[in-house]
This record gives structure tokens, sequence and C-alpha cells, in this order.
């Protein structure tokens, strides 16, 4: 397996803790989202991932290789060719639940507040820094008030009880990314102990950015 | 079962496809997203749904209901619990490519173009109604020009093969909304003939915002 992805990605993130969760080696390639304009708007991998994103897994499927992307559909691909150590519980309730709090992080506070929607904030709306920030700040909040409840609910040791889950390998990700941003996180306890907790597995703390090969 | 939604609501309205594809009955109430500020934002409702968006589904888990979110987590819910009629195939593989279909427009279009986002650009960025509207059709462009790529090559009648899935559940609302905002379709000629594809069978016409009884 190939993974294209690049350091500070939240979405490669979430799939290379999978990947060590899971034990599976993949090599792992830089598309570096900033020089030259962004190396993922090149031809050659926009044939690869047409939507221009990171990450994508190349797997092999008997002759042919196959290019697959979003990081959740990867996710649960891994999950179901590798079902040793489960990323979702067994029951279909269970299952739900775990995949809204998954989808709460990368359906309402990710795509809000990546690379690409903060360029259009300041290229092409001409948003000043100061109100880029608080853009980015109001959907963390929206999204991690609604998840801190969840987590109320649903958490144990991590996000859905005392197993991993996807949904960790999302917020994991996401604290990180809040932090680079300054996001005051002392209102999400509940969140903020299970990144801590996650962050104890190797599967993760080798997954960090900074522990990446093209960190910067 | 009971579904919260909206009539205009895209997300509401890939469960309602999903529902009808199924053959379960829920009982229908709306939430009004605009009236009195948006009822999603009622304490009542965040009980529900902390995420203070529609849809929520309530189930009953023997004694308990139970209140399950965010459409995608609730059609593979519904896809698990009833599986006759798939609505996703049966290898991995293929799997990951319809749900990195359906990512396509729930994580890089969807989220970008909702009401509460559009809410922000005009009333705290104070954008004005030409940059609202290029803003919109600018991500529906960038989502619909990957996605029309990854029809060309997987669909068939539908968005994967022959076989409606919960890439087509998703399509259609997003179809639909991008109409309502005047966006030209002309350039996606794969999503314009499954969007009609689908469009002819019941359970999706039946689905429709126009057909639902909270309509205006």
């Amino acid at each position: 397996m190939i993974l294209y992805g690049y350091w500070r990605s939240s979405a490669a993130y979430r799939v290379r803790i999978a990947l060590n969760l899971k034990g599976v080696s993949a090599e792992q390639l830089s598309v570096h989202l900033v020089r030259d304009g962004g190396e993922q708007h090149k031809a050659d991998y926009i044939a690869l991932n047409p939507q221009e994103l990171v990450p994508t897994l190349v797997v092999d499927d008997e002759q042919d290789g196959d290019a697959l992307t979003q990081s959740l559909a990867i996710i649960e691909y891994l999950d179901e060719l590798y079902p040793k150590t489960p990323l979702l519980p067994a029951s279909a309730l269970e299952r739900a639940h775990v995949r809204a709090m998954a989808l709460t992080i990368a359906c309402e506070i990710h795509p809000l507040n990546n690379l690409r929607v903060l360029q259009y904030l300041t290229q092409k709306l001409t948003v000043n820094e100061e109100a880029k920030s608080a853009w980015y700040h109001h959907w963390v909040a929206t999204g991690f008030t609604a998840l801190e409840t969840q987590l109320v609910r649903h958490s144990g040791r991590y996000c859905f009880g005392d197993k991993v889950t996807i949904a960790d390998l999302c917020l994991v990700p996401q604290v990180y990314n809040a932090q680079r941003f300054n996001v005051d996180l002392t209102p999400y306890p509940n969140i903020m102990r299970v990144w801590a907790e996650c962050n104890q597995l190797p599967a993760f703390a080798d997954a960090a950015p900074e522990r990446q090969a093209d960190a910067v």
C-alpha cells in the first residue's frame, strides 16, 4: 500500500493512526499542500485523486492498483479488510453513535477549517487575520461543544466506551489542529481527557505530525 | 421511529430516501430551521441532538428510545438493520469507492454551503449577496468536478454500477440544492444523468422537498 499524505493534514493523520492500529505498513509519500501552489493540484496527483485532497491510499487489487480517497472511507476499508482490533463496536446502534461522533468532526468542523477554505477567506473574500481566526475558532467551538456532550453520554476511556474507535481517530487530529490555531480547549474536559488517553498509545503517538518524515 | 427533519434540508432528504428504499415507515416531525431563529436551537431539540442540526432519527432500543444523528451514520445504521436492498456493494474495495463519493458531497460540498455557514458569511463577515453566491457556486463546482470524474470511472445506471447506493442518496439532494442556487449543471453530464435516473424511482421522488408536509 502507498499512502499519499502530508504531515499536518488532519485527514492523513487519521489514516496514519488506523494503519498503525491495524499493524499494516504502507509506503508514505508526501504531497506538499503549500509548495508551488500545492502539489495536490498537479496533474499526476489529480489522476489518482480527482478531489485534489490528501490522503489517497493506493492498494493492490489483484493485478491492478486502485486509489482510495476520503479518510473515513479509507478507514472503514481498512477496518473491513483487517477485522482484528475493530474500530467500530459490534452493534448497529453503537456503530451509529461512533460514526456520528466521527462525522461531527469530519463533516462539521474540519471541512470549514481546512487549508483551501482559509485560503478562500483571505484571498477571495479579503478577510483579515483576526476574522479568519474568529471563523476557525467559531467552527471548532460549535463542533466541540456538541462533541463534548456526545462524550459525556458515550465515553469511557476513549470516545465510545473503553475501546478505540474511528471517533478517536478523528478527535486526536482535530485537537492537534485546534491547538495550532490557539483555541482555548479548557471548556472541553472530556475531549481533552480522551485526547491525552489516546496519545498514550504508540499507534497515535507515532502518527503525530511532528514524527513524520516530511515534517518541517 | 421518528425522523426529525426539514423539507429543504439535504441531510434529512438523504435519510427520507433511505427510509423509502428500505420500506421503513417513520413518523416525520418538522424542525423549522429558520422560524424564530431556528427551532433546531431550542432546548428540547438540543437534548435530542446536541449538534443543533437535522436530521435526528429516534429509534426504539428495547425499552429506551435513542436519538441518532448525522445522516450518513443514520443511513449506515438503516442499512445494517435492514440488509434487504443493500445500499453498499459487497466488496470492501467497492464499498470504499461508494463511501468516497458520498463523502465527496457530505464532507466537501454540503458543510460549506449549509444554512448556518451562509448565515455566518452574511451576518458576521458582511459578505454581500453576489459574493455569497460565488462562494456557494465555487464549492459546488469544486466538488462536482471531482464527483463527475468519479462517476466516469464508476457509474452505470447509478453512481456505482447499476444498483442504488448511499452515493445516490447524497447526489440527488445536492443537485436539488444546487438548482435552488441557480448553479449551471451542464458541465456535469454524468451527475445529471444519474440524478434523472434516480428520480424515476418512487423512493427518491416521494422524498423530494416539495412533497413533504412541511413544504412551504
